[in-house]
C-alpha cells in the first residue's frame, strides 16, 4: 500500500528560510545520470546531438538557428546553474526549475520566457497518473527543456525536426516551444482515454458485483481526478496569457496555433468535470447498492422467521405436559396440525408475494 | 450493455504529436458513401443539386448568388482537403473540421468565420441522446456545412428556400448561417420534450414502484444530462461572441436574429439545470424509499418476533419435566393457558397501533 | 396524479424550424374568448372600456394622453397580428409574445421597449405555484399589455388610475409600465407568504409526525422553488437593465422606482435562496427520522429477543427427556426455575436501561 | 414551539399593489410608545433632550452643529411622516424605513444618505437571533436613526458624545453616521460569540449523549445562520459602496474608518461562513453517530440470537419423543451436553472477540 | 477535551462600543515578558541587540541603514503605544496589531506600509495548527514586527543577515520585508506535510481499521482545515496588493520576489483545496465501512438465523406429545431426523453460497 501512494506533497521546506534562489533539487535523486542533448536547425541545416557536457551546447547561443536544449533528470543542480549564469537565466527561475512541485505558470522575463508545464503518464502498474514536471525556457534563438526524469512524449517533436515533417523547420522557436506544449497537451488526451476506460469498466463493475474494494477504487480514482486538475486548471491561465502576451518573443503567426491549444486545455477541463461528475455518481450507486444489498438480507431474515417462528410457536403448545388436553388424545389431531401448518406457511408465502419480497 | 453506452470521449489521442493541421479523421468509419449537395439561390434565381464531385460546387464561389454547400459524412478526408484548399480554410480549421471531438465554438479569420455546433438527436431505441458535430464555414457569398452522418435537422430550412418562405431568399449567407444555427438550438427542444416526458415516467415510477432498475436509469439520465451540458453551455458563448463580432460579413440586421437565438440558449441552459435539479431530488426520493422499505420490512420482523418468541417461552415452560410442577395437574391450567396467550397477543397488538407499526 | 403536474417545459418545439417571426402559440387553447380593454388617460380626462375588436384602440396611437392597451387571451394570434402591425412591433417580438415558454427579459428596440414578466399566482386547489407570461410593450404614449388568461394582479393599478391616487395619471406610460412590473413582483411577496407557511407547517409535521407523503412534499416544495427560481432570477438582471438603460421612453426620475423594484427583486431572491436551504434541511431530518424509527424499532426487536431467546433456551433444557438429569426430580427445582429467570429478566431489563434503550 | 419560531418573512404583502411610497408599517404593532430623543452638539456645546413632539427637533435643522435625532418605535406612520416632509425625504425612503423586511442597503439621493442596517440581539429566553432594522439618514448637519423597538446598541456612543471621548465631538455628522454604524457591526460580534458557545457546547453534546433533540437543535442553528447571512453579505457591499462614494456628506478623512468597519465586515462573513461549515459538519456526526448506534444494537442482537439459537436447537432435539434414541439412556449425556453447550458458547464467544464485536 | 479545543473565535467584543483606535488587547495574556529587539545593518555595517526599553531604538528612524525592530509580546499596550507615536503610525493601525483576531490584510498608508499576517505552526501536544498573528510595518528604512508569543519562523532570515548570505544586505527594508512574508509562506509547507502525514496516516486506518475515534479525527481535520483557509485565502490577495501596489516603499527589483511568493501562496491554496477534497472523501469511506460493517453483522445473524430456526421447528414438532404420531414409533425415525437436519443444513450453506454470503 505504502509504495503505490504518490506523497500528497513535495518536501518544499527543505528550501524553508533560505535565500530566494537557493537551488536544491526537492524529488527523489534517481541513480540515472543526466543525459543532455540538442538539436540545431533552420531549414536547410539540421543537428542533433547527445552532448556529455553542457558546455558543448554553449556555441550554438550566438548563432541565428534554433537550437533546443533538452536536459533529462535536474538532480544535477551544478549543471542546471551553469546552463542558468550562460543563459542569465534568474536565480528564482532557476530555483522554480528544481523545486519539482510548482503549478504550471507562464512568466515573461527581460530577454526570454518560462513556462512550467505538468507531464502527465499513466502508470499501468501502478494504475495511477504520474506528473512530471517540465520547465521551458524560450529565448530568442533557443528553447531549453528541463525534465525530471528520461522518457517524455516528446518523441513526434523530433521526428518532425528530424524529416522536416510540417512547418517546423521553417518556424522559430516559439513554434518549437508551441510544439513541446502541444505534445504535453496531446498526451493529456491519452490519460483520458485510459480513465475512461477505467471509469466504464468500474461502471460495469458496479452494477454487476459490487464488493468492498470497489469503494477504493472509487476513491483513488477521486485523487487522481484531483491530481490532473491541479496540472490542468492552471494550464488554460497559462495558455491563454501567453497567447495575450506582447513579448517580441512570440511571434503573430504563432497566435492561432496557441489559441488551438487553449481549444484543447478547455476540451480536457471539460472532460474532467465530467468524469468528476460521473465518479461522483458513481459513490451514490455504490452506496444505494449496499443498501439494496443489506435489503436483500433482511427479506430473507424477516421471510424465514416469520414463517417459522409462529410454527416453532404452535408445536410447543403440543409439546407441553397439561394433563388434561383434549387434543393430544384425539387420533386425527396429527393430521390436522400438520394441515394447519401448511395452510399458515402458504398464507405467509403468498403475503410476501403480493408484498413482493419473494 | 456494451453497445448502448457511447463511448466517453473520442479517441482524439490518434492525432497526438503529429503536426497542427494534419487532418485524420477521428470519428467511426461508417459505410456509407459521402453525400454533397450544394443550393445556390438569390432572391429570384434558384437551384439545388447533389453531385459526385465537390468541384461541381467551385463555379459557385465567385458569383454574388449565396451558396450552400452540405457535405454529409466528414470521413473522406481527401474531399474535405480539397474543399479547403479551394476555399482558402487554414489548416487547423480543417483539423477541427474532421476532430469531431470538438467543443462548440466560434472563430473568426480574415475571409470567413467558423462556427462548430453540437447537433443532438434522440435515439429512441437505445434511449439516449447522441450528439454530432456540424461545422459550419461562413464566407461573403457562401455557407459550407459539415456533418459527420447522413440525417439532419436542416430540412425545414431547405424547404424555406426552395419555396422562398420567409425572408431567408431575401438574405445574405450570414442569413442562412443564423437559420442553420436556429434550426439546431430549436432542435434542442425537441430533445429536452423527450427528457421531461423521462423526467415525469420517472417520477412516477419512482412514487409507484421503485425498484434496482430505477437507480440505473437516474444514473443514465443523469449521464445524459453531463453531454447536454457540455454541447449547450459552450454555445452560449458562441452565439454571444458571434453577436458582439464586428466582422463584415455578419450584417447589422443580423444581430436582432442571433440575439433571440442567445434568448433561446439561456432558456435551454436554464431547463436542463433545472431538469439536474429534479433528477438529484430523485436520487433523494429513491434512497429514502429504500430506507423507507426496509423500515417496513423490520417492523413485519419485529412484530411477528416480539408476539411469537414470549408466547414460545411459555409453551417452553410447560414443555418442561420436572417432577414437581403444580400447574400441570390442574384441570383447567390449559384453557387458562390459552387465554393469557391470547391476552398478551392483544397488549401487543394494541402496543403496536400505538406505534403506528400496523 | 397526472394532472396536478404542470408539464416541465412548454412544447416550444412545435415552432422548430420555422422561420423566424413565424405566430404559433404554444399554450392551451382555453375555450375563454379573448378581451381586450383599454385606459386613456391624462392629469385631467380618463376613459376605460372594453372593446370588441382590436381597431377601436388605434385612434390613442396618436394622442398625447397615456393609453394602455391590455389583451386577455393571446391564443387569438390574429388579433395579435393586427396589433402587431398597427404599432410597428418587430415579428421577433411578436413570437416572443405568442412563445410562452419565454424567460423574463429586457429588449429596447428602436421605437419601444420589450418586457417580459412571470406573473405567478398560488393554486391553492392544486396546491402549487402556477406561472402566467406577461409581455409588456411600451411605446412613446402607450403601453400594451398581453396575458394568457383573464385574471391578474392588476387591479389595484386600475383602481389608481380610475381615482387618480398616488402620481400615476401626473406620469408618462413608463410609470405605468413600472407599476404594472411593481404589482407583479409585490404579488411574488403574497407567493412567498404562502410558500413560508407551507414550510412551517411542513416543519411542525416533520417533529410532530413524518410519514411517506412528507417526502413527496418536501419534494413538490423543492420543484416549485426551481420554478420560482426560474421566474425570479432573470428578473433581477431585466429590471437593472432597465434602470441602466438609456432609452429616451425611460424618463430620468423613473429612475430611482425602478431602483426601488430592483431592491425588491434581490429582497424576494434572497427570501427564496433561504427558503431552499430550509427545504433542503427538512430533507436531512426527515432523513434521520426514518434513521430514528428505524433505530426504535430494532430497539424493541432487540430487547424482546435478548430476554427471551435465553429464558426459551433455559426451559428448553428442562423439556429434554434424559433418563438421568438430576434437577427433574428435586421438588424446589421449579420454584429455583422461576427464580432464576427472572433475575435474569431483571439484570437484561438494568443492562438496557443503562444502555438508554428503556 | 408557535410563538418560538420568527415568521419566516414580514407581511410585506401588506403593501402590495399600494401606489409607491404609501406609508404602512409591517411590522407588529407593540403596546408601548414612541419615544423621541436627539443629541445637539460640536467640539465645545453640547445639549441632549428626549422630546414628547417631534416638531422640538426642527430648529437644528438649520443649526452648524451636528444633530442626532433617535426615534424608536416606528410603528407611528404620521410621526416619520412629519420628519420626511420636514427634512425633504423621497417617499420611497420613507416607506423602506417602514418597510422592515429590508435588506442592509446604501442610497445616495440628493441633499442626504439613506442607510439601512439590520441590528441583532441575541434573546437568551428563545434562544435565537433577532434582528431589528436601523434606518439612518444622513444629512449635512444631521443623522436620523430609526429604531423599530427601545433598547439599542448605541449607549456607548452615546456616552463618547456626552464626555467628548474620543474624535467624535470634533468631527461631522459623517463620522456620527460611522460610530453608529461601527456599533452595530461590533454587536455582531458578541452574537457570533454566542453562537460560538453554543457551537462548542453543542459539539461536546454530539460527542457525549446526543439524542432525538439535537438534531432539532443543529437545524434552528442552521436557521439562525441563515438569517445572520441575509443581514451581514449585503453589509459588505453596503460599506464598500459607501467607501467609494463621492457624496460631499463623507468627508476624506472619514474613509480610513470604513475601511475599517469593512475589514470587521470581512471578518464576520468570514467567521460566518465556517460556522457553517462547522454546523454541516456536525449533521454528518450525528448521522453517523445514529448508525453507530443501530450498529451497537444490532450487534447486541446478533450475539444473544447467534449464541442461544443453535443451543435451543440442540435442546429441542432431546426433547423429541422417539422411542428409539439411544443417548437418551445413557447415564452420562446430560452432563455431556452441557459440556457441548459451554464449548460451543466459549467457540461462539471468541469469534466474536475476534471480529471486534465483544 | 475543553482545553484542546481553541476558541472559536478571540474576544472581539471586548471593544466593542469603544471609540475606533482606543488600544485593547485581546489575546491572552501570559505571564512571560515582552522582549525587544533590534537589528541595524546595510551592507557593510552589522548590529544587533537586545534592549530592555523601545526608546533604545528610537535613535536609528532617522539613519539611512535598515533597521529591523522586532516586538515578542504585544499584550504591553503601553509599549505598542510608544511605539505607534514615535514611529507616527495611525491609531486604528495600532488597534489592528493589538486585536489579534484580524484577517491577514496590507493597507498602504502616508508614509509605511501594514501588513497582517497569521503566522502558523504545528503543535504535536494537542495535534493542532495554531496561528499567531505577525504584525509587519515597513517603512522608508525601517521593519517593524509585532508578535503574540516568543518564537517564530525568522531565525534563518536573521541567519541571513548577520551572516550576509544572500542578497539581504544589500537590499532595502521592502527586501527584508518580503523575506518576512516569504519566511511565513514557506512555513505554510512544513505545515502542510504535517496534514499530509496526518492524512495518509488517516487513510491506511480507514481501510484497515475503523472505529468510533475515526469520525472525531476526521471531524478535527476538517476543522483544521477551515483554520487554515481562513489564514490562507486572504494571503493571495494580500500579496497581489502589495505588488500591484504603486507605493514608493516597495522598489521595483522586489516585485520579481513578490511574484515568487504569490506563486507560492497558490500552491498553498491548491494544496488546500485538494486536502478539503480528500478529508471529504474519507467521510464517505467511513459511513460507508460503517454500513459494510452492519451489513457483514446482518448476514451472520441472517445465516444462523435462517439455518437454525427451521430446525428448531423441526425438533419441536417430534417434541409434541400427541398420542398417535406413526413416526415417533418408528425404529429408524430418529436417523432420518439427523440426515434430513444435515441435508436442510447443506442447502442451505450452499445456498448462502450461492449468494456471495459466506
Amino acid at each position: 500500500m505504502k509504495t503505490r501512494k504518490p506523497r500528497l506533497i513535495k518536501k518544499h521546506s527543505k528550501t524553508a528560510g533560505l535565500p530566494p534562489g537557493t537551488l536544491v533539487y526537492v524529488g527523489e535523486k534517481e541513480g540515472q545520470p543526466v543525459r543532455i542533448t540538442y538539436m540545431d536547425y533552420d531549414e536547410k541545416s539540421f543537428q542533433e546531438k547527445q552532448v556529455s557536457a553542457v558546455e558543448e551546447c554553449f556555441p550554438f547561443k550566438t548563432t541565428p538557428t534554433v537550437t533546443w536544449i533538452n536536459v533529462d533528470g535536474i538532480h544535477n543542480v551544478k549543471l542546471v546553474e551553469t546552463l542558468g549564469t550562460e543563459y542569465d537565466l534568474h536565480p528564482l527561475v532557476l530555483e522554480d526549475i528544481l523545486n519539482t512541485g510548482q503549478r504550471p505558470k507562464f512568466e515573461e522575463l527581460e530577454n526570454y520566457i518560462f513556462i512550467v508545464l505538468k507531464m502527465l503518464s499513466y502508470s499501468d502498474e501502478k494504475q495511477a497518473v504520474e506528473a512530471e514536471q517540465v520547465s521551458l525556457v524560450l529565448g530568442r534563438t533557443f528553447v531549453i527543456s528541463f525534465q525530471e526524469r528520461l522518457g517524455d512524449v516528446f518523441e513526434q517533436v523530433r521526428e518532425r525536426i528530424r524529416n522536416a515533417k510540417g512547418k517546423i523547420r521553417k518556424m522559430g522557436p516559439d513554434y518549437l516551444c508551441y510544439a513541446l506544449m502541444d505534445a504535453v497537451v496531446d498526451n493529456y488526451f491519452a490519460i483520458l482515454e485510459k480513465l475512461a476506460e477505467r471509469i466504464e469498466s468500474m461502471e460495469e463493475e458496479l452494477v454487476a458485483e459490487p464488493d468492498e474494494h470497489t469503494l477504493a477504487k472509487i476513491h483513488s480514482m477521486k485523487r487522481e481526478m484531483i491530481t490532473l486538475r491541479k496540472s490542468i486548471w492552471p494550464l488554460r491561465e497559462l495558455v491563454s496569457a501567453m497567447d495575450r502576451s506582447e513579448s517580441k518573443l512570440i511571434k503573430e503567426g504563432t497566435g492561432v496555433y496557441l489559441r488551438d491549444v487553449y481549444d484543447h486545455t478547455i476540451q480536457i477541463i471539460d472532460t474532467v468535470e465530467s468524469f468528476r461528475d460521473m465518479v461522483s455518481g458513481m459513490l451514490d450507486i455504490y452506496l444505494s447498492s449496499i443498501s439494496n444489498k443489506m435489503n436483500a438480507v433482511m427479506k430473507v431474515l424477516t421471510i424465514i422467521a416469520t414463517i417459522f417462528i409462529p410454527l416453532t410457536f404452535l408445536a410447543g403448545i403440543y409439546g407441553m405436559n397439561f394433563k388434561y388436553m383434549p387434543e393430544i388424545d384425539w387420533p386425527w389431531s396429527y393430521v390436522v396440525f400438520w394441515v394447519v401448518i401448511i395452510i399458515v406457511t402458504l398464507l405467509m408465502v403468498s403475503y410476501f408475494r403480493r408484498k413482493k419480497w419473494l
